[in-house]
């Protein structure tokens, strides 16, 4: 296994030393052979004699050479190791690749998103790209450690599942064995269940929804953050946790991901000091104030809307972070609890961030009557969902949660333009890593 | 929120706390009652008076009162805060609970596991079955934390893929708008894709197969874990990578899990200090001297024969782990790598411990031409998987890796004798919460 990544060289100048890694970028002056060798740590620039000129881009190579520290009018700021450069001795082509079908170094690709897609395997190794997946990397890995502080348990949720979970809307049906089963839209009842297990608990799952239509901002496949905790005085803890763990993932962002921000021309993430809160209709107030734009009826927010009032946040609050509360009973799932003081409106957030709605959550009701009672109202079926009645049958405390996107808080923090750029191999009614239209035209299949 | 868990009050002795919880079992001596309160952190004696005795099992409680050390005579051992009780001044029920439909408060329940299943919203808040997910959340946290200190990046595998990867046997299919599609029976394209990316990963993912048989080892979903990385100079080095791990797992195991553990009868894990590997041929062989038992012939190991194998390991070699290595090359998936030194058989291995498989691994084609050819030779449609495709014809260094369930090296690690008891909530062709048969009856849905 290989001893040294070329991030390392800068500690051994003068040291022979062996290397792996793609052939980046070549540049040919025919005696003399400047290569970026690539590999998961960074870049480190080989130099070579005119052997060196039959690798091409992406080609695997072994290399042995010499660490040199470069002149001081050569070094290269922009990259970890551009105070030394690595004179080849030796070298071997590992893995010979194919011509490229377009240039894949540096951080402006001139290609369309869906060519970076037809060739994702490749895409991938773009720094700029695949610093997306370092943050989302963070991202998770820090949802997962702030919860672990707050005595927080993680479990695995399940992914087929007997009956969707809040009615039938956009779910995916599996053939299974003779029976029908579906794919996990959420984990909302199996997180409910846990908390009569473990109080409070986490999961990363797969959620997936059969998104009728291809927007820039859905997946029928995301990598989901849940969490849920019972013993809860007032829903606003729901929204205090939220609050934290969102402020825990930007600072960890902050402190791990300040090379893979750099991609995209940022120093650091700002992290509000309090998040604001408004209640749905102060909200719509505020937008109509602002817009002349009268969404005061709508039981919710407009993407405009979304970004007018994260707007306002930044204005009036300094930070682009605002929980709008209280929306109707109506458009709310029916396990949502209603607020006794506000009556048709529910103890329920939407938090807002970067423009768009990153998380939603709130308070459940722990109540088996009134649970029953409101899924037959909507006609809900529950037959199936046992186990999620059961857990209120047998003694449930008052209790919430909230769910977020991995993908959508990613294109949030780095200001992508569509989703798809912020999952490794995105999935939507035409893409299932290939373009099905393509492959299958109208004879579909 | 509980500002307050139950494992705390061993430090407030005299002092007025608040407590939130379950009431496990409670102790009806008319003018005295006890209830043991279990909280996600144990479980504390409550003392009261004749009012507490309209508490039922599993009622949600808060409760006010005063910590008091017990008399050394009446001291319990058995529970971390089995020195002090809570005499009740103030209490309420968040939270009443139906009559329960069995026991389930204890180490040994006395009902089978079908019925456990059937109430595993119940079941899972008996602290002996609850253990054995606090053993699965250390053993998936440890594998990601052992591996990141290898330079291993985590990264997220889709479960809705185009194609099944390796043949299309036991694969669910799903009705992906008007296209066909299937899940994942494993992240195994998606992770050698990675390793053109970052190198070294890993992945925590779901893996479904439609398993046609229930037996005690098959699940039709698991949480699978799986690492892949890149460069390597000898397969060997796999092998070495896997061990690395599980030695990691299992001394985590034994710093965090003990309590768990207890439940089990298990002071701690028996680490092997190093594991041995066998080809497949010798391992055949002394089973037959062995047992009389001829598989020589057979391309794999029966489930007695890896009982047996894992015996012989434990007399000779003081573990009952051991490597299991070149499998014949038609016993293995066409991505597998022949050994040149042993043609007919390749790179790979399993890991069989705790007398069964729990690991399997091995180098792979890093050859594009090669690889289409295997594919090709076994009839196996790569039409969809061009990305996979893609990660080999653009580059790819010499690699492998190894996968294995979380739920059977917990099963194993236990001593569970069924692997649906390693599952919070067990898939298999008769169940998905609900058992199916029973709700449907032979009118099939």
């Amino acid at each position: 296994m290989k001893a040294l990544f070329v991030e390392e060289t800068v500690n051994k100048i003068s040291e022979e030393v062996e290397l792996f890694g793609w052939a980046e970028t070549i540049r040919d002056h025919k005696k003399i052979v400047f290569i970026d060798l690539r590999d998961s740590s960074g870049v480190v620039q080989l130099v070579g004699g005119a052997d060196l000129s039959v690798i091409s881009p992406e080609d695997v190579l072994r290399i042995k050479g010499t660490v040199k520290a470069r002149p001081d009018n050569l070094v290269n700021d922009k990259i970890s190791t551009g105070k030394v450069e690595v004179t080849v001795k030796d070298w071997e082509i590992l893995s010979k690749a194919e011509t490229l079908p377009f240039e894949i170094s540096g951080d402006n690709l001139n290609v369309t998103l869906p060519v970076l897609l037809n060739y994702r395997a490749l895409s991938l190794r773009n720094p700029k790209i695949k610093a997306i997946f370092e943050i989302q990397e963070i991202v998770i890995d820090s949802f997962r450690n702030g919860l672990k502080e707050k005595q927080f348990t993680e479990f695995q949720s399940p992914v087929i599942i007997p009956q969707p979970a809040e009615g039938g809307a956009e779910v995916f049906e599996v053939k299974y064995f003779d029976y029908k089963a579906y794919l996990a839209q959420s984990p909302q009842f199996y997180k409910q269940i846990m908390v009569g297990v473990f109080e409070r608990v986490f999961t990363v799952s797969k959620t997936l929804r059969a998104e009728p239509s291809v927007t820039t901002r859905h997946l029928t496949e995301a990598t989901t953050l849940d969490a849920e905790f019972g013993f809860i005085d007032s829903w606003e803890e729901i929204m205090a946790m939220a609050e934290y763990i969102i402020k825990f993932i930007l600072k960890e962002v902050n402190e791990r991901g300040g090379e893979a921000l750099k991609h995209y021309g940022l120093e650091s993430l700002s992290i509000p000091k309090e998040i604001p809160r408004l209640k749905l209709r102060e909200a719509q107030k505020i937008i109509f104030e602002r817009t002349g734009r009268d969404n005061q009826q709508e039981p919710d927010l407009e993407p405009e809307d979304e970004r007018e009032i994260s707007k306002w946040a930044t204005e009036k609050h300094g930070t682009g972070f605002v929980f709008i509360t209280h929306y109707p009973v109506a458009k709310r799932p029916f396990y949502t609890y209603e607020d006794p003081e506000d009556l048709g409106y529910t103890l329920s957030f939407d938090l807002i961030g970067y423009g768009m709605e990153l998380m939603t959550g709130g308070q459940r009701i722990h109540q088996l009557d009134k649970l029953v009672e409101n899924a037959q109202a909507r006609n809900i079926d529950l037959q199936r969902s046992e186990l999620y009645l059961q857990a209120f049958r047998y003694g449930m405390p008052p209790e919430g949660g909230f769910s977020f996107g991995s993908e959508r808080i990613v294109m949030g923090i780095l200001g992508l333009a569509n989703v798809r750029e912020a999952s490794l191999f995105p999935r939507d009614m035409e893409r299932i890593d290939v373009h099905l239209p393509t492959l299958y035209g109208k004879d579909k299949k």
